[in-house]
């Protein structure tokens, strides 16, 4: 049982964690740090928080602060909270990618900080989609340093284990590379597939009439929120572009495969082999 | 309602229909004909038809013939069936490409051909797969031509919509152009995503870990059955590679938009715009 917890942005991921919090009663208080005054309302509705607020230094009563707000803000939000952050507290946050964060967070509260990420979300956006159960099931990686705290690693991986995670600890390096692979490339992928089809459909509502589960399961991630993807893929630019290197070649040997008529039965019973490595269904 | 329907190919397409046909009793008489001595067993567990059989000649007593083989299969069948067809029956398919189907059919059929395409489908296949109302709401296109006999195409078209799809018109071109990007592609696409992740994983583990349920949709299409994928890509080569190169060209578009920190907000902007376009959630 957490006493404060403070969570700083109430999206997606930070609603969801308040909502598991106060549903399991896991933290007899959870505060939420807003930007917009509109925010404070659509928190309590959503039973996401006990209180709302857009006042930073409320953080001052957490003994748990959790950072939920794009990459970028998390990065520049490190400097704001250290006046405020208790000496004994934990901070962790929920960003998609790890090194500038875990750099700006160890440089501002030392072993206190806590790198994590919850493999969860949605292409929806807003704490009108948190629900109750998000992470349950989910893996939550951590990727603590030789600085980290023993103690506010464990802290951390309690809460994210509490609300059903399965936790990981990865070193930073690790955590941005693989998260390259599996998330941020498929999330470019998906956004340039949705262009170009609709660049070949060119307003032909035919094309929307022929497409089916399959399409809509290949562009989902296009509808992701642009300003987090803006900061993830600026934050992970050189693992990302790698991945999608690899991405090409496999793309130009597909095509090449074609046009030779040559070796797709062989290239899709791969794949298919392929991804009972990578996806557990 | 029909009197007797052949289907010739019980997969996952072939079995749907003799399930929904039966159990919706629109059709007197279900007859499957298959490949190997098992699959009639198969199809008769599954609920999928009156009477299976390996004898091609038992299509003569039907109203009504669907070929649902992989498309290479159908092509070269038009022929075989040919001597058995009565005169009055209506022969259709279930092919996701039309060009070499149409021009076989009607080459061995005349007027009493329609090329099919329901827009249904799972990456699991077989007659095990089959279930009542996969068409309902879905696509089911038809490509008539200016030989096609009108009760022919009425027949096939009332025998879709029974089943629950939204039956739809296309010539043979605009259906092949426009279901190699919405549908082809993005299966091609599916595979060597999935293919370079594998690589980039080199058998580490924490690539699954990581793995969340946008790489699971993002991946779902390469695992499906290699062969008809085989003879899909083979037969509508020629537009399933000019969409191809209009992807890599949003792709390189999406890495030089990374590398100079430019305009990725907008990018994933248009690209959930755009997709609200293709696909109806």
């Amino acid at each position: 049982m957490l006493n404060t917890v403070a969570i700083i942005g109430m999206g997606l991921l930070g609603g969801s964690l308040g909502k598991d919090l106060i549903a399991r009663k896991l933290a007899a208080r959870v505060i939420g740090i807003v930007r917009r005054p509109e925010a404070v309302q659509e928190c309590l509705s959503a039973e996401a928080v006990h209180t709302a607020t857009l006042d930073l230094s409320a953080i001052a009563s957490a003994d748990v602060v959790v950072l939920a707000a794009p990459v970028a803000t998390i990065v520049r939000q490190m400097t704001d909270i250290a006046p405020y952050v208790r000496p004994d507290a934990v901070v962790t946050d929920m960003g998609s990618t790890k090194g500038a964060i875990v750099q700006a967070g160890e440089s501002a509260l030392g072993g206190r900080f806590v790198g994590g990420h919850p493999m969860a979300g949605s292409h929806k956006a807003g704490v009108s989609a948190a629900r109750v159960n998000l992470f349950d099931g989910a893996t939550w990686v951590f990727t603590p340093t030789e600085r980290t705290d023993p103690k506010a690693l464990e802290k951390a991986v309690g809460m994210a284990s509490a609300v059903g995670a399965r936790t990981v600890c990865l070193n930073v390096e690790d955590h941005d590379r693989i998260a390259a692979s599996v998330s941020h490339m498929p999330h470019v992928v998906a956004a340039a597939l949705t262009l170009a089809i609709d660049r070949l459909a060119d307003g032909d509502s035919r094309f929307q009439d022929l497409a089916g589960g399959g399409l809509r399961d290949m562009t989902r991630l296009a509808a992701s929120p642009a300003v987090l993807w803006r900061d993830i893929l600026s934050a992970n630019r050189e693992n990302t572009i790698t991945a999608l290197s690899a991405f090409a070649e496999e793309l130009t040997r597909a095509v090449e495969a074609m046009r030779e008529d040559d070796d797709i039965e062989s290239l899709f019973d791969r794949a298919a082999e392929a991804r009972t490595h990578l996806v557990r269904e």
